[in-house]
């Protein structure tokens, strides 16, 4: 499988996971700036950097991480749940929202 | 104070910001595990894994960064919080409690 963020990720996703999703580039790209953010953060506190300011880009990390998510959850919720009522399952369809939401909304 | 791991970083750290962190590398070494969980969710989008199992990875992230954050917290409290409560000025010490508890706070 080539998985990588330039290619034809979506019909690899298909085969792991039974749908596509079709923001998981951006997605990837979002998760590896917010590595490297951790890690400059991570420098902060090596550095000794006022705790504020440390305190701030956590909270930053932390809004981007949400972000992410949300972006997730979109995604699921245009191919699984959307194909589930298609099928005529709403069940679930909302089973598998409330899921995905719960792990989001706290 | 041997503060760090590798070298005098923490005599670095005083310089630049006035006061020591007790637990420093207990912080840096959280960083560097959540840093580790970011690289590993942006392995799991790739993969294409389930997205309620990298939603909660993502949560466990945001959790382990709040975490973090309270150490920083406690430990800023610790020190230039309650030196300023030493030195008598209360001010300082309300605000700075509330500009880095508001950052912590969302």
């Amino acid at each position: 499988m080539a998985e990588e963020p330039q290619g034809d990720a979506a019909q690899d996703g298909d085969s792991a996971h039974g749908h596509s999703h079709r923001h998981r580039d951006q997605v990837v790209a979002r998760l590896a700036r917010i590595e490297g953010h951790v890690r400059s953060i991570r420098e902060m506190v090596l550095a000794s950097r006022d705790c504020p300011e440390v305190l701030t880009q956590i909270a930053a990390v932390r809004a981007a991480l949400q972000s992410a998510g949300k972006v997730i959850l979109e995604d699921h919720f245009e191919s699984c749940i959307v194909s589930a009522v298609e099928r005529g399952d709403h069940a679930t369809a909302t089973e598998e929202f409330k899921q995905a939401f719960s792990k989001l909304a706290h």
